[in-house]
């Protein structure tokens, strides 16, 4: 049997690097050689915690669990019945492969899987999430349903690759707003690795003016070098009426709120015109007070986003393999794969202007 | 000139009965001989504070002004370029004329209209709201353009014909649900009139099971009659587990939130299936705690609906002619012209179990 | 091994009572024991030439196969991880079960899968159509993949029983056309199954008024029976001047072809509303001349249908469930399971007002 | 009584240029000074044989009617009521302001207005599509309704400001196609204005690969500077071949049709993938022969479109602004205001290249 590197979860917040075998393939699976891996605000949840919303499964504490969901790669093997993809081609994921046979899967909302985890045991539905409740991308090696990869063109580095998962869950929350962008205002607020791509996207999309808010200048600087119109300090001008008299006092067509920021739903409201849309990307630990009232008799809609679902990965591929799509300026660290304690502190911290850090399983530095 | 009687709203609260010029029509517009109109909750809040969510008008306060908006009548006069209507027609009424010419109206999102309110001075563009900005339906004749009118048919009787205007809201409601309501499963919380017709219409469209939960039994027996297959006493029975329990632990595909209760988003989305959609149609005066983690990582999808749009009115108007829908249980109590306090008061107090409260403006009971 | 009695396909148009292994069972399949099959138009093209429209596929004479896909039974054994359903459910069939895996079953839109009759060989993809290109229900048992089975009440007969599919077939129809049918106009041209079918969906979601055309008169009662409100016979009178006229001029909101008559489209495009949408259920197997510029000019959409997709059958099962759709008219004769080809031959000609015709594959009459 | 040149239409295809009275306004109307109109094969259509799929209203020869609908320029007059434009504002056109009152307006579907053309008598429904059945832009003054309008940046030469209403239409498109088109393979079917204009937006807004065909090489020449990554000249290579192999044998996602040629929409259908979606922006005048039967078991779904609704004009003009969207190769020709017959002619029989040409009111060269 094969082995290889894999970063495992002890207890919460404990990582340890060891060796571990190398995957096996079943039908319509491909292993996928990782070149490459990004390090996710939700990486630090899970690793803490355990993964989000999942009801039912156990938790992935000292089971040999590897995390890590932001990655690319390159086919290395084809499991039984694959003619979709080869060996060879290179890579980046989709985090979901729904277990393709309960009833938000039929309907293609298969981030929405109502058999979320169920990949265990006499009634294993065969639902994926790597990185969340299956094995992800703090490995040299993963298995990777077909349903979850797309092709990363030869213009892109390996680490600009790790970035396609990002786009796809800015893609995806576009288009529950609506799909079509073009000439619509849109106003994202927090300018992490989620809102720094919602900009861009929304963007080579065609919205405008695109407003980004938050309390970093740095950020924000980044945010306009991604494509923001117009940024707003949010420590220094209060958001809601700025956006305001920026909008003529009507208010945004399209708010994508990325701040997880305790306030933020309730000023997304207050921010969006009559008859707006709000998607809804981040959230905080804690129930957020809302004003429902502004909701209901604004006639306001608001989109609670999971994952990257209808394709969108699709989507943010092809729109970076055109140049349509720079995503390049929030990658800032790279590390090799033994460095991944001091990657996530660099990310968790923000060292050294850190946004989007990097590690390359196939490298290691010691 | 000829004049009517007609309700005005002196100072906040304070209604009188005086007698008015018959108003005049322009064009698109006709003359509404009311002949019956219900009492909403919303014209008590009218009444007391003046109509929710408009900027920049004045208040309706000591100016003559009649509220009012479920109404019924028969077509008297008809105003220049009208040729959809003619004299003799028995209509019920929409309450939103957009102004035609905003971003919104453009769109067909007439309810969400950016002017409205803006139907006085130099740059009037016309936007009507009988019974909130515009005069309403306490009084013996109101002017309707011609977009807010659908026709009633003879086998309804005038206080059930009121009772169109509530089907078209909780319509509009299942509109932006999705539209195709058949085999779903849904929850209506809260039993008032808005609510029951939730119920009504829900069925009508095919709901399966349609779940009630209020906390007065009456009310629930009034669900049961208009078509709930199961109801819920939340005083009773925490509603959360109930739902799931009905549902194999899944929730319910669809919520529409008729309560206003400030609890009640919160357990909407505690008790809708992952990817489900929350439609909501009542609020209370103060911010809601509401868990957006639970709406971000179960991909949930929130509507706050204002009125009736999407030619919703019209939709229940056909369903209640086609003897599809039956909101007669809802109808209560009816009252002559100049009983409006005492009608008010029933329905506020839920005097005698009084629901649907209605007045007949051409009858006097004194 | 067990055995089963099967009717199986030899040259085109030739049919075998067979001995036949009963099948075994995979991961997310059960065994149902089949207790009636309806004959559908569809499975006259079968038996006569192949499945349409399956590219790159065997043909399926000489090989064994048994067609047949309107049928209903009990689940008598389940395979690998299945919870879904037990031993005992009473269940009819959606007909495709997609890959799971292509673009389109991804999207949500299994009917369309891409590769539709790929489930032979070295990249099986797993794509069933029960009567199309696997085994169907001219049998005793069938395979079938849990996605694509609904639960049946038991006030239902086994013959309205298998009406189901052909109710989920129209189902998906009013659900491309936008869904919330109250209110609107609807033409169904054509009073075979499924304009018969068009016609009771489409009154149980509220259409008005529900117009039926065709040319056989016993055909248009029984529409009637099945609530068209109107019938017109367009052996006696033109339909589009008819259609014109009922509708004062504007023709219809939409309309539903389900005749397959070589000027249906044309006419279905001269009847239909400006803005109006026509949904294509049928078809001839000769192009037909169509006049795009009223299609153009006229902003008109119309929707190819395949199958009975988003979940159609299950919707269409909820109201004959909930006794809101009441299909029994449809159904004609019941023969044995030895006497198949008579009652091919009574579907196929008509024989005494015949228009759905079933067999009981657990019933042997001679 | 000022008074204005304006080009009127005698007799079927006879121009005349004549003094008129500068038109005066209505409420919600500006008074446009015209700076540049530009020629479409429609406008050839309207001077020939009237518009098209006008019921009911007279023929405009020999009434002082003045076609021309591609034009823009500059607001020079404001009339009751409006704040939404002033003096001074820079505007290009959409064509079709709708009645506002009729069904289809109500729900955002001005370009199919149930009252198209009726702007005229007792019940006047103040419908106007300048240049079909109100005066259009060969002329140098124009009112247009506020809805109509949008803002030009300074950026744009008259000229290619023009080409926003052109735009407006594939835009429209686009939008009904689904609007996010982001790594969608997309077929453009001739490359008239229209189809080099689908080009430029689809590729603007992500498509790829964007294919496009057509018989004149110049053309596709013109068609690969605004975006187009394949061109195919169907004159020397079978269109529906080429098609599959450039798409791996599914076919393309969006088939965007533009030529009008007679076999066009079923090359359309027979070029879509499974399950893929036809838009249809050009007709022949003669019925085309359509293959239903591939329409129906390939679940395609067609799209006609009129005119350039749901704000397309306005998403057009900010993506020309933002230089995301650059139609100026379209621009091939400009002439003098008293050189119409000449323009014309350039534009009818495509001398010295020309694809789109322009006039300029406010210029007279002999």
């Amino acid at each position: 049997m094969k082995t290889m590197k894999a970063w495992v979860l002890g207890n919460p917040g404990e990582l340890a690097l060891v060796d571990k075998p190398v995957p096996s393939l079943g039908p319509a699976e491909v292993l996928v050689r990782i070149d490459a891996t990004a390090i996710c605000a939700t990486d630090l949840e899970v690793i803490a915690h355990g993964p989000p919303a999942v009801v039912g499964g156990e938790p992935p504490f000292n089971r040999n669990f590897t995390p890590g969901h932001e990655y690319m790669g390159t086919i290395v093997e084809v499991g039984p019945t694959v003619d979709e993809f080869a060996i060879g081609d290179r890579v980046a994921v989709e985090i979901h492969a729904g277990c393709g046979r309960c009833e938000r899967c039929r309907q293609g909302m298969y981030t929405s899987c109502l058999n979320y985890g169920r990949n265990y045991g006499e009634f294993n539905k065969g639902h994926r999430a790597n990185g969340f409740t299956t094995d992800g991308g703090f490995a040299q090696y993963a298995v990777n349903h077909v349903n979850t990869l797309v092709r990363v063109p030869e213009t892109l580095t390996d680490e600009v690759a790790t970035l396609i998962v990002t786009a796809g869950t800015t893609m995806y929350g576009y288009d529950v707003l609506g799909g079509l962008i073009a000439g619509e205002s849109v106003v994202v607020t927090g300018a992490g690795p989620i809102g720094l791509s919602a900009v861009a996207v929304g963007k080579a999309l065609g919205a405008s003016p695109m407003i980004l808010t938050d309390i970093v200048d740095s950020r924000l600087e980044t945010g306009t070098r991604v494509g923001a119109d117009i940024v707003i300090n949010a420590g220094r001008e209060p958001v809601v009426p700025a956006v305001e008299r920026l909008t003529g006092g009507r208010g945004a067509d399209l708010v994508f709120e990325c701040s997880g920021a305790p306030n933020a739903v309730n000023e997304a409201i207050h921010m969006v015109k009559r008859g707006g849309r709000v998607c809804l990307g981040a959230f905080s630990n804690t129930p957020s007070l809302v004003d429902i009232g502004d909701v209901v008799t604004n006639n306001i809609f608001l989109y609670g986003i999971r994952g990257e679902g209808r394709s969108a990965v699709k989507r943010g591929a092809s729109l970076m393999a055109q140049g349509r799509l720079d995503l390049s300026p929030l990658h800032t660290h790279t590390f090799g794969f033994d460095e991944l304690p001091t990657a996530i502190r660099y990310f968790k911290d923000k060292v050294d202007g850190a946004i989007k850090v990097v590690i390359k399983p196939q490298e290691f530095r010691d």
